[in-house]
């Protein structure tokens, strides 16, 4: 039994910078036919020079793979309209993160005051960049996306023609939020669909299972895999595969993000089939994608094929998602 | 400024066996005069011989300070009246532990069908043996505390001469389901009047304070304070201290357990203090529990000053609570 996947896209993926991106870039770039690459660099992605450095470093990682990197800014409220009209064609998204809730998020904005975004969010709807943003509070763990989900809304409504992606949403009341309007779409991460709070910290505490938003309640999580299998035409794979090395994880203090690059595709097609659900997978990892950024990626053909592989322990010092663990399904090298 | 304490007790110990035992147990004798002594070892203790070999080996490890272990048999339903008779005056207490559910509870309860305890709790009720509970179910992580409490209303109301002790209670749930049965008590940690899951998980993940039952949201802390800072008569001192070595803790899977022995005490004058409930700071470390099992410790005084005190980043291999934090305490040389 087999399975092939036209130009399959990660629209949410850490790829760091220097060696690890050397190690990790190409796992993707196996894999996929292209991802969204997030800013979140130290410093962050916000000046064209900053951007094109880092384009032309995962491309000479990625080469000699099929693989477009659509490229981001942090986003900043000092954009304006002249400066986005000007880097308008080597960006896809612009991802903006409220400060501190994640992985050097620091610079990120510490007031969602409409009246102090709004200049460069309208330049961003009338050049139709889409705003991609990582939806938690400085709340109790908790409920922190929750908390977050009355800015999407007045988002939502204050820029109707934005294009406004809630980043791996992982609650039930976010599902809900992004129902209601219409200019709302979502990604959802493999991790988010895996697992639970359960799987964090209900036996021995899993470091490598660690993640900002952490993963919720049951609930929470079949209602993530409900939107996922139906293919909700407003509803992305974006993995937010995030690689740290194992000394940052096996640590006093855990960083957050988890490794699912390598086995994504593997392990949706098995959770999908296990779900009666795999003829919603090619718009799940593709072309709802395609018709929210509205993007060409490469025709890639990617096969799986149904035979037991086994997750590596480790690539390189980063332990993965679901390490050593046999899936019913691989990548078949093309 | 100073501070006196009579007769201190620690309510849930872990000291262990072997090396960790020599290293931890006189941290617990040093600043205590006694402690009910947790029997989840490998194997756990249900005999008379484990029981006495264990004293002993605990007996050795504090010399020569003055602490009294109490001691405490691992609940099986198989214990008959007969048996308990004979080893009523060396035990304090018989911990009970649902099947799986925290460290070295794989030979617990898995039914909590009352016609199948029924036989050994009616003796214990009998001979005054008080029973100590860990109560979670195997359910849902968040969930497993306030799922176990019908379970000690059922205990509570079959058994109303049984002294039922909640251990390490976590929620606003279980204080209100201690307060409506005169026949419940209920021990509260250090680490849970001091973090919520925020401190886990909100921020780095830290393996240093993670625990069973993990700590739960701030509005459960609340209750929890409230009950400690009344002195509530049923409310008693338990540190849950329970020592893990670093590489047990920093690790792809760490195990549960936070070790607060050591700096238990300026930590709850030090929060006592803070909440203005200094007064109530001597019930709750000795005289709730010296009522509640009719104990009669040493009359040990421990004296703590208000000077600054570091805690320790380790005790030998072991990372201790609040690791090279600066209390405003410290427990003053005897």
């Amino acid at each position: 039994m087999e399975i092939t996947l036209t130009a399959p896209l990660d629209m949410h993926l850490h790829l760091r910078e220097g060696a690890m991106l050397a190690q990790v870039a190409p796992l993707s770039a196996r894999d996929f036919a292209g991802g969204l690459i997030m800013p979140n660099l130290v410093p962050p992605v916000t000046t064209p020079e900053r951007l094109r450095t880092y384009k032309e470093e995962i491309r000479q990682a990625i080469a000699p793979h099929t693989f477009t990197p659509y490229m981001t800014l942090f986003f900043t409220p000092h954009y304006t309209y002249d400066f986005l009209a000007q880097i308008r064609d080597e960006i896809l998204a612009i991802k903006l993160y409220p400060a501190g809730v994640t992985t050097n998020s620091q610079e990120g904005v510490a007031s969602f005051d409409l009246d102090l975004l709004a200049p460069t969010l309208e330049a961003m709807s009338q050049l139709q960049i889409p705003l991609c943003v990582h939806g938690e509070t400085n709340g109790f763990v908790l409920d922190r996306e929750a908390q977050f989900l009355p800015i999407y809304k007045e988002l939502a409504q204050a820029f109707p023609d934005l294009t406004i992606v809630m980043e791996h949403i992982t609650t039930h009341e976010a599902v809900q939020t992004l129902l209601e309007h219409e200019n709302l779409h979502a990604t959802i991460t493999l991790h988010h669909l895996f697992t639970t709070l359960d799987d964090l910290a209900g036996g021995l505490l899993r470091p490598h299972l660690f993640c900002k938003p952490i993963p919720k309640r049951p609930e929470d999580r079949q209602a993530l895999r409900e939107l996922a299998f139906s293919a909700h035409e407003r509803v992305m794979f974006g993995s937010d595969s995030a690689p740290h090395p194992r000394s940052k994880k096996e640590a006093p203090g855990c960083a957050a993000g988890v490794f699912t690059a390598p086995l994504a595709l593997p392990a949706l097609v098995q959770l999908f089939e296990e779900a009666n659900a795999l003829e919603a997978l090619q718009a799940f990892v593709s072309d709802n994608a395609r018709r929210i950024y509205r993007i060409d990626p490469p025709a890639k053909q990617v096969r799986l094929v149904k035979e037991p592989w086994q997750v590596p322990e480790s690539y390189g010092d980063v332990v993965p998602f679901l390490a050593g663990t046999t899936l019913s399904w691989r990548v078949d090298a093309l």
